[in-house]
């Protein structure tokens, strides 16, 4: 063998480079830019609507679990990795949201995929709102399940993907603030839609609950659906409730059942047991001050006004999330970037992170952003807006 | 309308009920059994190899890093979910196992499921052990790949299954040490078929960090792959290393690859602060303890020769899981539950998260299992196993 032959395992990746040149030449390459604890950059781009990932409330309780349970959950949920503390959150983040029952899962992407493959199969036609997050997607794309995307927010088209399907049983699916827009579903005439032809509601509301609804209930609450028994939401803990995990919430049989069959569920390990009691304090924070979810929402719209004022094309926000489009991905990442350098951390959304191909800043309001805080924002984005 | 007549919305999750039904019947109901945090059950059923769950330097930690950094990484890695912490931990991981490069994720589940999807695709083979982890199997299953599914532990089957395949590229999966059973692949065997068929070899090594290997460094190491340019290592920060989470390590190129590419790592949020600094403490225990890990193999073999010298049938352990066979799922939950109330947890592992249909008692050796609770466990399983 020619010692200087190149060794064929030194190949087995090539194809990895010139994926990354196409990336890189489509302006697509994605960098982590890890943050310091200290960091004093004003923070638009998080998801800690309500200020208590750093709430000392919170902080102390996952401390405090920590020390007093250990650091890890140590085995799946079926076997060491649930302790009482999972239970105290599944019973307060049910009876908070109005359902029968819920169940904890290590993420929010886990309880996703747990709840859309449990409760589809191959028996059965999913139908989703085009929008859908990944982990919904990728949740389809595991169930078996006969799938049909219908349009963006478009309760008729969902009628009748459910009415011309080919299975006796259906699921749609569907967020309830979507992430990238900050849009609200028509949950409503979608679960009219669904009872209409025999078919459960799935709704992922990872960015409503905490947000939206009476005292941050969520969005499944606010449209007059918490407790029904056709209807199963999903979260994440952390978001508004500043934590890590995720979430599902319905009727108790439904929740039985995932506990069998969710294979996200089964063949994962169960939340550590620091960030199950951060969740539970600071869903108990939510409940003491209910004024957070309304500043959250408030703060948002102030931000989307003010944006609009000064002539960007902004979303109107439903929840916590402003959108601002961008003329390219390039010029989304310059915008983005001469706001960091400015101090002001905004999200750059990107395809394929979009579902619709616009790149734009996404801005996430805070209920503990300050006025001053507010001012500081807008000027920085306005100033730093490409020319049109 | 009749009011008495039932709401349809009440009979859309009807199903599962017959469902539940048949699960009950075929002894395979699983149910939650939350455990307090003075629980005094003596634990062979955790995946905390090294005891460090509950070491008070990795607790305090965990407690200092909530309080530092908050109690959530608040976004996704992409955006403001990477913290100084989660770089230093990948460092240190990186380092450790002898990889250029990793990547932390917020499960083990989440890191196969990234980096079987990314390092596939429609233009690729997989090939997998029979007896692969679930999430590597649902990683093959959202991969869009050839899937080809091979005999347990068979580096010819392999090679046969790589030199049919009809892509040019191809991957092949597998589990390091077998969760179910602790048999250990033969790495270096499936590595050399893997270098003469131009594929690369993904390993998962969550039951072999920190418990197989020089000092813990894993089975990847302890083949001699270590470094490896055509190997990827994924593994979980939740049974040795205590804490939660999952990595995945390997060249520069795969890691960078992942950033851009693996949707689970993209859309998911990053690991809790606390989880992450667990993880980093507990990794610089076992480089300061490098003692731990033959002490969980000792116990282990120990374990298994003493329950093999009083008749049950025994797997050999390879790493800290020893499984004991039983005549029936109904037999095996009697068996766990009679050896729980005289105060031993043992997992009990039955269809369908068992590859072979055996159901069996999975025990887990613990470095920090003292000769007393050695002969506790014995005593109790072999008391009430089940008559032959």
């Amino acid at each position: 063998m020619n010692p200087d032959a190149p060794d064929p395992a030194d190949q087995v990746f090539d194809w990895l480079d010139a994926h990354a040149d196409d990336r890189r030449r489509a302006g697509l390459a994605r960098q982590l830019r890890p943050r310091a604890h200290d960091s004093d950059l004003l923070d638009l781009a998080g998801n800690d609507y309500l200020g208590l990932a750093r709430d000392k409330r919170v902080m102390g309780a996952a401390a405090a679990a920590a020390l007093r349970w250990g650091t890890g959950s140590t085995g799946s949920r079926l076997v060491t990795g649930s302790t009482d503390l999972h239970s105290e959150l599944e019973f307060e983040l049910a009876r908070f949201c109005g359902t029968q029952a819920a169940l904890v899962f290590s993420s929010g992407f886990t309880a996703n995929l747990g709840a859309v493959t449990a409760l589809s199969g191959k028996n059965c036609s999913i139908v989703t709102d085009s929008h859908i997050h990944a982990s919904l997607i990728d949740g389809c794309r595991l169930s078996r399940a006969e799938i049909a995307v219908t349009g963006h927010c478009d309760p008729a088209a969902a009628a009748r993907a459910l009415s011309t399907r080919r299975t006796e049983r259906a699921v749609f699916v569907t967020d309830s603030v979507f992430s990238v827009d900050g849009d609200l579903a028509p949950l409503a005439e979608l679960a009219a839609a669904c009872r209409q032809h025999k078919a459960a509601l799935i709704v992922d509301d990872a960015h409503g609950l905490g947000v939206l609804g009476e005292g941050g209930r969520g969005a499944v609450a606010a449209a007059g659906l918490a407790g029904a028994p056709d209807v199963v939401i999903t979260a994440t803990l952390s978001k508004a409730l500043g934590a890590q995990g995720g979430v599902v919430l319905g009727p108790r049989r439904v929740i039985r059942h995932l506990v069998d069959n969710a294979r996200s569920f089964i063949f994962d390990t169960g939340l550590a047991p620091a960030s199950t009691a951060a969740a539970l304090a600071a869903l108990s924070v939510v409940k003491e001050e209910p004024e957070r979810p309304a500043r959250a929402l408030e703060v948002a719209r102030t931000l989307a006004e003010r944006l609009a004022a000064a002539g960007l094309a902004v979303s109107e926000p439903t929840a916590a999330v402003v959108s601002v489009r961008a003329p390219s991905p390039d010029a989304a990442v310059t915008w983005a970037s001469e706001c960091r350098e400015a101090g002001v951390w905004v999200g750059c959304f990107r395809p394929p992170s979009v579902p619709d191909s616009i790149s734009r800043l996404r801005l996430t309001a805070r209920a503990d952003l300050s006025e001053r805080e507010i001012d500081r924002a807008v000027d920085v984005i306005t100033r730093h807006a490409p020319r049109a």
